[in-house]
């Protein structure tokens, strides 16, 4: 990314993304903002998109952090996890089909050789078994993936001339910007699938809750006995809290101890949250809070009995009024 | 009781207790305070006992609890649980070993009859098989047990004039003051049996934290699920209270449906103890507070890690500067 | 009880029980036998009825084990816990209302002394007050209590002559049995009450299951902390198996120690039962299996998903078979 | 792979591994088989891998499987989990440290791209910053990375020509077998990184019990309330079966529906390890076993009382005997 920070741009917001130009992480950034009110930065990996937030040198990133198919992204969990100074302000989801695309005059049965980036060719490997098969018994002619940093990146570079692959999977968004000419559409395994990503921002005022909300933390375990995941979540169980989705990620200092990533339903603001939170900062040795964030798919959450605010509240006032009559 | 309140008494505390006069009871109430300081008041049963404090017409009851060979005293965990208006500020312990004791000029052999409580009988009636023994084969000539209200009762009286019963089973206490004679001391087939009391007065200011108390509840459970009472358990556990003592307790509306009477270690006053209640209060249809006060034993809970006031405090103001920044 | 086993009698089964005649405990055990096909034999207490069994000089014995208003019956569940060589192989349910009756000529109003067991003065106080109240301001001739071992005794002895009391609360079939004169009939503060009665043999073969069965179990914790009793009523909740009734009882050892006496829906046969079983053996330093019976009530429990037998029995042969293939 | 199964191979076993040759796969590998006794056969990928062994053409497949800085390998606990015919029956580790090299001649100034497999890129990241930093203020002449789909091609590719990019990140294997210039050894941002690898085969009897044994298995859960991670916990944590490792993957049939891969520690014909998979049968909707074999650091788990073998077969006569007497 080019840093300058020019004087007429300074009114200008600036966002970070996952570039290339053409990604789909650029199609979820243009839910959020758009060229004509801020400034898009593409930068060539998470880490550094993110990065750039927590310096102060741009004011949002938009990062890929899950994949209904693919699972989590783990450059996104690690660097929100061990970094400090970042905060998840939004989520956007993304329906995920790529398009098959080729320079001019490229016929479907001349490819043999496919650019994109590896979780692109994971969730197209059993489309191109079967409308690219092996011709031979042996399979030696079978279809070969050639890596690239990026679906759009790979776009870019067949645009540029002859390349040691033949077609790229991408989105249909590069194959226009690029001028690709399209082989076929709508390229995917599953066709449901889907890419949450996050907006993240430096710390700061939270966004008000919407009744629909998740908070994203990392956790660390007391000890690695049976019962502290257990004892950990409890906490979350005692309050009602539901958790939308839970991930280990290695700690990295010895094979065996995790962290966990973990979004669960509710708001900062909301007093089972809060004393959900309470609890964890008790008994976890780390407890980093990511960010209260509205909920892409605005489900609220199923309340259990006992667990409301107010039912809080009410337990509170009597407790407080216990020791006075 | 006569509950007269003339003028020249109204400065002296008014303390009621489970007579009459020479019970265990009244050994318990002589650990908090004596006759020349306060008016004592025997009470034919705990309930009126109770019920005195509770009408203002006394300031003070001290009624027994809970034995160690008998168990719970249900008359007050009933009336505790029931009612309103009443909390407990201390508990006391009396070790419980019997006197068997007779009118002048009888002898052991030629007790047949004894009369006392029938809890002193439970605990008595080895000694009486091992040192009264049945002389016929047919066992028909064994000693009877005749029921008294209480040990000291029985004493009264015997000491008033010959009764269907040679001698009583009752405090050292009463046999001193009803001026029987002492045919054996120390009669008891658990040497280290005690019961403990406790004092109770109207709500007030609570006694202050000593580090090593008890807070006494009720409970009622949301339902009769397998799981309510580990829910309700689970409650004190997340926060590291332990519990001293829980007693299921017939509701009364029909069988099968229990309240629990619990004893849980620490003061309203501690974090941890609080916020268990907040928890109880939003999942039990019921929660009664019936007292915060020093143990008799003098013994502090074992605090595990992430359990101190310390710790809930740094939890809160942690979560309450997470919004700020 | 006489216990002489003259040859003509031993054809017939020998049923003790808490007597003496007349008493709800005899209403009980006409329900399951009679005198025409058993020899009924009155026991002054429970233990000695239980003892019987246990000696095998009885063959069953029918004692009271709870009331809906007064809670368990120590004695019984304290022979019950402690001792050996008996097993619980029915229950009973005797819906609990008293008849005050006195000596012919007795006028309501000249009763001042009312004679009965303790249980039953506990559950016709609101009564007695309504229908019996103090006429003077000091309370001085309020209605008093004479204890009597048991409800049948109080009527027996006043069927035998004048006693320093005017009137019993007893059963109806002691007031006919003993031809006294009814005053009031259904004495009682709460209709609903019922008493729970249980028919105890030597161990043998269990009842067979019917779908709406009990087990009653003793059972100790292996330490005091907050979490012991938690993880002993996980090995119930992890298999689904419900608890119709858990007591704590003292050990009697020491103050604060407890033992636990637990009624759970299933039967020895039920697999989910066996299960929690093998994990309470696992868990606690004791557990007494007490026996397998049908439940008064009939009604069978609420099984969850995955805690029928076949669940069991395909879950057990799912991991037989993957040690093979 | 060539695929040719030919007479006289017929009697060597067949290893797939994740290729080409030269990398830590291959390292992993060696530690448990060799060229002189078995066919060793690379593939392009983890599912090729691992189809050829559950299609039967190899009898035994070596995958990476988790790495102690990036955390899961997808496409091995996806193809593991979904498929069916596999079975893990040992694992290696593996240090990860990389050997940065290049075409003889080439100075380490020199290096702008550099080809490897993104892990490794993402495990280096830090260290080409601070041995390769950019000149430039604006960082445009920054150290690139070009992907590869194996640090082991990336060699091969260099060794055959120049290519656009200077040098790769490799295994010192690698640097040998491909005849590349060495121009830093140990290359790593994390030292102690470790990759864990496993061998796999098709169903079969399982490795014999070592004592510090691990099973690994995919769950899905009842349904995704709070509690439902916490219900398929406790079946681990009743039975005392610790967990090595637990990992969410995405079903994928929509965002937030995940399944579990788990390494309990433990061997099916450990009891408390057959007990859980008992419990888990029961309340899971899905369950696949994966294997039990022997773990890599032989480290015997921490047995809490009442677990061990001996506990669970003494609990099970007990409740056995329970009927009969």
């Amino acid at each position: 990314m080019t840093a300058a920070h020019s004087p007429e741009e300074s009114s200008r917001p600036r966002y970070t993304y996952l570039g290339p130009e053409g990604t789909f992480t650029e199609a979820a950034l243009l839910q959020v903002t758009g060229p004509e009110v801020a400034e898009l930065l593409p930068c060539t990996d998470v880490v550094t998109a993110l990065d750039q937030v927590r310096s102060g040198q741009a004011d949002r990133a938009v990062v890929p952090v899950e994949n209904s198919i693919e699972g989590g992204v783990n450059a996104t969990l690690d660097t929100l996890a061990t970094g400090t100074g970042l905060r998840i302000v939004g989520e956007m989801l993304v329906p995920v089909t790529f398009t098959l695309c080729a320079r001019r005059g490229t016929a479907l049965r001349d490819v043999r050789r496919i650019s994109t980036h590896p979780h692109a060719w994971a969730q197209c490997r059993r489309w191109v078994a079967e409308h690219l098969p092996a011709t031979a018994d042996d399979r030696s002619d079978a279809v070969v993936h050639v890596p690239a940093t990026s679906t759009a990146a790979a776009a870019a570079l067949l645009s540029e001339g002859p390349q040691p692959f033949e077609a790229v999977l991408c989105s249909h968004l590069s194959a226009v910007r690029y001028d690709l000419e399209v082989l076929a559409e709508n390229v995917a395994d599953n066709p449901g699938a889907i890419t949450r990503f996050i907006e993240v921002a430096a710390p700061g005022p939270l966004p008000e809750p919407t009744g629909a909300d998740k908070t994203t933390l990392t956790v660390h375990l007391p000890d690695n006995e049976a019962g502290a995941l257990l004892r950990m979540l409890e906490q979350f169980a005692t309050r009602g809290v539901n958790l939308a989705r839970i991930e280990s990620r290695p700690i990295g200092d010895s094979l065996g101890r995790y962290s966990f990533s973990i979004d669960a339903e509710g708001h900062l603001s909301d007093e089972r949250l809060r004393e959900a939170l309470i609890g964890l900062h008790r008994v976890c040795p780390v407890v980093n809070f990511l960010g209260s964030y509205p909920r892409a798919d605005g489900v609220p959450p199923h309340l259990r009995p006992g667990t409301a605010d107010a039912d809080f509240r009410a337990a509170r006032e009597w407790v407080a009024g216990l020791g006075s009559h």
